[in-house]
């Protein structure tokens, strides 16, 4: 039997099951494990890659990296986990692409600068790879539409990984407001605050702080991550605020994203922190640089079914991190920068409560499941989750539970937001990426504790 | 000597000294006492009064109020406290206009209904009594500017009662930005977030809860206040939230507020409240009301000096109350939520620090003089130094702290928010009521330990 043949009989009556019009095919196989190609394995790959490694269901048999220090790196974990060295590549930009011309790769995991996540999603899914792809802000709402088109032209299945979604706090309140603990949701809250001025600065040796270099000069995320705070003006990475809250209220299952207004505060905070470093000074080239993006940028998000969404970036200033989370109902309220929640009827009339036993009561099924498995997983456990779903998702030939579409509606609020602060906080439309399959289309994110 | 004569005399020089074009004249006459009207004795006023009643400067002449039992308990109150029945007014709603032709008058304060506000205030202004209004939002653009020219074509002191702005944690972050401790202030949360679903329903005997009564069949400010819920959707309480931010980055001297966009959620919270209440449910005439009013309403304002303010609404909804403060610039932010502070150099790399040995260090010095004087005082004392600021600066012949610039700046910020969502988030331009004069006017509130 040819592998398209198979594929096609493996995935017939999914896409009555999910409730979704476009079911992704299944690209299980007759083998043993998954066998997954690592596309990228800078810091964000080896976190997986670690993770991956304990995992008896799938084996790493290809990674690329253009860094041959990482795929040396690379090599040397796998082979000392005791796995078989890898097909390597990484020799130009694009030999990504001959590791997806591998029949000994079934999925691949996308850790790689921003620029390339469209690109490599689209060659992927057009080889009829699986692909997870790690989170960013997209550059145009076309290349949101690319993504949507090739998975609906091939129906490969892709994954976003949008880690915060498994947070266990964030999987406690899901549970609560499916209880309707938190009565009809109202408003919601979340973010990207975290003071990343170490990452966008080094000293081209280390991976965090020690000097104000990025761009040539500099290591890892501020060799490219840093310039988008020169040229850009938005919400630059609006998934982890925006993900978890968004899927509280089946955002494109019932519910989606419709207008977005977006302002942000002037840029001081990059400037600040070169002038006064002990390796910067006014004397050092970037202190002259001027940087576009707002210390500060705020989006007002307005649902169909009438909910308010505010997410925050918040990366250039001083400050404890926080994703900065609410959610607010007609019976309640949780936010997680006071670690507190106010349920009408259960606690006292204008109070707080300490979240934790609310937590402890609503841990979520799969936090109970796989608790020890996540433990020393990467932000909290939250890493194990992301490529646990991933995974089981694929073995089982099952919808993603965060697709295309929550990729696209999430993603393009990058360019939806520089759109509306260049116009001065003007609302701006988002796009139907699901072409109407909205109305009908059924949640299916964590509802037990399989994945 | 005629009045007009001696006022102008007196109010020689002051232009200069407080670097604003167009200072107050000085209503002081040869008494020992200013003699105060109160305009509205109900429950706000009522805490006025107590508060006076207590200062050996002030004496009470006059009260006014439509609501005769509202006269009789104000009579008994002054006279109790040793002090001359005061003249009575409030035959009908325009009687306080007899009221301000007493020249037994120097000064008034309003706290009355939110539409009474703008009109009661230039009939104040033009009689030449020095006055002192409460906060509420405005209803339209214009009635901020009729304010505005009341007051610079007669000169009388007129004084915005934003108490918050004199809240002891608010004046520490006022005394902590003016000694560079947050660094470049880039952004500024504030609001109202206050649970009044029991005060826009009562049972119409007392004055808080106990049913679901509004309008005629209420009692006190759920007989006015919760109509503005059914007919309007906006920030209809702006003050709280954005004055004291504001005044800590020198609005309408030196800075202004440019532009706001403002989002609604969907309006839920007082139907819920309405259905689910013991003297409610789906009998009840008021469930079927539609409100307006979304239940959470945030806005964001560009300052022209490059900050954005957020400012949050939300009123209708089961929580604790929360004014939501938060000031962050390039060395340090606060919040008032978590009570917490983050300084660079000071609190450990990426965490929160207790406010509380900030606060005390940085204790603003009217706290400190006058500590034992705002004991008891409402909202944890900051109502004692609201009355203070507006009479020692009458006292004193001085600019009033808090300015007619400033209550029209706070107040359009409803009818420019309804605006604003009205037409889905777009941009709205705020006028510029100094009409240039911010660019030189000088910061003057609460430089010293005198008010």
């Amino acid at each position: 039997m040819e592998r398209r043949d198979f594929i096609k009989k493996t995935s017939a009556g999914l896409a009555l099951a999910t409730g979704s019009a476009i079911s992704p095919i299944s690209i299980l196989k007759n083998e043993k494990k998954i066998r997954l190609g690592l596309i990228g394995v800078g810091a964000r790959g080896m976190g997986h890659m670690g993770l991956l490694l304990k995992r008896k269901d799938v084996v790493i048999t290809a990674i690329c990296d253009v860094d041959q220090n990482r795929i040396t790196e690379g090599i040397a974990k796998i082979t000392e986990a005791g796995y078989k060295k890898p097909q390597t590549f990484g020799k130009d930009d694009y030999d990504y692409r001959n590791l997806l011309q591998l029949d000994e790769v079934d999925a691949v995991i996308i850790a790689t600068p921003w620029v390339w996540h469209t690109p490599m999603s689209v060659d992927a899914m057009n080889a009829g790879k699986a692909t997870a792809c790690e989170v960013a802000g997209a550059f145009s709402v076309k290349e949101c539409w690319d993504v949507v088109e090739t998975y609906e032209r091939t129906r490969t299945p892709y994954f976003v990984m949008e880690n915060v979604a498994y947070r266990r706090d964030v999987m406690a309140v899901l549970n609560m407001v499916r209880k309707n603990m938190f009565g009809e949701i109202v408003h919601l809250q979340g973010g990207y605050e975290h003071d990343l001025r170490a990452v966008k600065f080094n000293n081209g040796k280390q991976l965090y702080g020690g000097g104000v270099e990025f761009g040539e000069k500099a290591y890892s995320e501020a060799k490219w991550r840093t310039q988008h705070s020169v040229n850009r003006n938005g919400d630059l990475y609006p998934t982890h605020g925006l993900g978890p809250v968004s899927n509280m209220i089946n955002n494109n299952r019932g519910n989606r994203l419709v207008s977005i207004s977006s302002m942000s505060s002037k840029p001081a905070g990059l400037n600040n922190y070169i002038n006064n470093h002990p390796q910067g000074g006014a004397s050092h080239k970037n202190s002259s640089v001027e940087f576009l993006l707002g210390d500060v940028v705020n989006s007002m998000i307005k649902c169909s079914n009438g909910e308010s969404i505010l997410i925050t970036h918040d990366t250039s200033l001083p400050r404890p991190y926080s994703l900065g989370f609410r959610v607010q109902g007609t019976k309640g309220i949780w936010m997680d920068l006071n670690q507190s929640i106010h349920i009408e009827g259960k606690s006292n009339a204008h109070e707080w409560e300490s979240q934790a036993k609310y937590f402890e009561e609503h841990d979520h099924p799969l936090w109970k499941k796989y608790e020890n498995d996540s433990a020393g997983a990467g932000h909290g456990g939250m890493d194990f989750f992301v490529l646990h779903a991933f995974i089981e998702a694929l073995k089982k030939g099952e919808a993603m539970p965060m697709d295309v579409y929550d990729m696209a509606s999430w993603s393009v609020v990058t360019p939806l937001s520089e759109q509306s602060i260049a116009q001065g906080g003007a609302p701006v439309y988002f796009p139907d990426f699901t072409s109407g399959r909205w109305i009908s289309r059924k949640p299916i994110f964590a509802f037990d504790d399989r994945y």
